[in-house]
């Protein structure tokens, strides 16, 4: 396959996150030629949502998502309300950032819970929800399946296929603003990527984000791999997404507490350009 | 639910294998009325394939399982010939132990390889290659479906659902003779897992391994929990197994580098029965 366009490029400031506010980042994009960014909320309001606003616009980029909505499940009423409520401002902001889409982590189980039947019925209605909310708001929800080692503490949604067949669920007259955002991390291993991928189709693919698995996995939680050091096919899992109609940005999200985390920011966005066009 | 029944408890020896070898955990399962073991093949060969069997058989201990068979995929043609060989000494084995399967652990990608389509078709060759020998040893070949987590580097079957696709294409005739070892631990998370195991039914279903997922999970490869310290809803599980026609052992798995594997084998054998009793 031929490299993948730079033009397309984001910066998940997860990636960074150690090391840069959110205006860094901002500035590094820009500085980088990097035309995407996708904040996480924390370091959005730590800067402010209408100086992030103006200071992305000022440069041109894309917001390719903000992280995160979701975390629905709760123990009682009064939590699961309050889940709501936080989505609903994270859906404003994902409207005065013009993000491409709000990225829902489900949630795990409430705590004291073994009922995962139960947590998944409790994020398809949190999801429902909100979704007249994003929907006037223009704001696509977009849900990550989280790979399955997070099943217990943070998504209960695991596969590609589960969360399609929640959109289906959610959507069933396919009117859209509700769809996936489909990490690498998160689902390479699954027999049944190509064939989700293709079901997904252009209207439910709403974010790409890439990163790699390193062998050994040192901690389940922040031990990603930049793209090339890992061993996901990463240039056969875009063709997919091409096929299907993707045309959106290739995010890059890597959590690395033992490497990216310590390093120059610079440095780390040059390799997140040069993997990109190399491995992406 | 009603408990389980406590005469369909086995061990897996590797719950104890930091403070036993094998002789000393036949003796254990004699001792403490564990009516079924399930040794892992390096301890076999320290004690000696034929003092194994005898001090079995006299004891009067069913092997619900010989750990383990697989690792099928490399990088050569001579890497995955070897890999044969030493399956067909592992089905020997467990003919002389009359275990009741050989656990087949797919083994994840060669070497330098982002294939893992590849890889798969690699497996299921190898099974194939192996299963008329199984057979003619009366040794069903049970195929564990690993978590996702681990398909790079332990097994590339990472669901029930592709094991038994797997299953399907290997015995298409449904002649039998290769089946799943179904382990809560790898598939809990599972959103098809009901009806999978539905779908399973008595005939592939070969063993049945029960722990427990503990919420923080600390390593990846050994921080099983016993049951009742995690969030596996195991009666509902196992629900699913004997309505599916399950008729045979729950054997205890617990790899514990922080916990169970630094306590007197004694306590951990007590707490085996305690907690299969109270939430098996």
């Amino acid at each position: 396959m031929s490299p993948p366009p730079s033009s397309l490029l984001s910066l998940n400031t997860a990636t960074t996150r150690k090391q840069w506010g959110l205006a860094q980042a901002i500035e590094g994009c820009a500085r980088h030629g990097i035309r995407g960014i996708a904040p996480w909320r924390d370091q959005l309001h730590a800067m402010g949502l209408q100086a992030a606003a103006k200071a992305i616009r000022s440069h041109g980029l894309t917001v390719t998502g903000l992280c995160r909505g979701g975390m629905f499940p709760a123990p009682d009423a009064a939590g699961r309300s309050a889940a709501l409520e936080e989505n609903l401002r994270a859906v404003e902001e994902a409207q005065t950032l013009e993000a491409r889409c709000l990225v829902l982590v489900a949630g795990g189980l409430p705590a004291g819970s073994k009922d995962i039947a139960a947590a998944r019925q409790q994020v398809h209605d949190g999801i429902a929800a909100i979704l007249p909310y994003a929907r006037k708001a223009r704001v696509p929800l977009a849900i990550e399946p989280l790979h399955p080692m997070y099943a217990a503490d943070r998504a209960c949604i695991n596969s590609l296929a589960q969360a399609l067949d929640l959109c289906d669920a959610l959507d069933p007259h396919d009117e859209g603003g509700v769809g996936v955002a489909l990490d690498v991390y998160h689902v390479w291993w699954d027999p049944q990527l190509e064939r989700e991928i293709a079901r997904a189709g252009k209207r439910r693919l709403l974010a790409f984000h890439i990163c790699d698995w390193l062998v050994p996995t040192r901690d389940l939680l922040t031990d990603r791999g930049m793209m090339g050091d890992g061993v996901i096919d990463l240039p056969r899992i875009r063709s997919w997404m091409e096929l299907a109609g993707y045309e959106g940005f290739h995010e890059v999200e890597i959590f690395s507490e033992l490497d990216w985390w310590r390093r120059d920011p610079e440095e780390v966005l040059e390799a997140c350009k040069d993997r990109h066009h190399r491995f992406g």
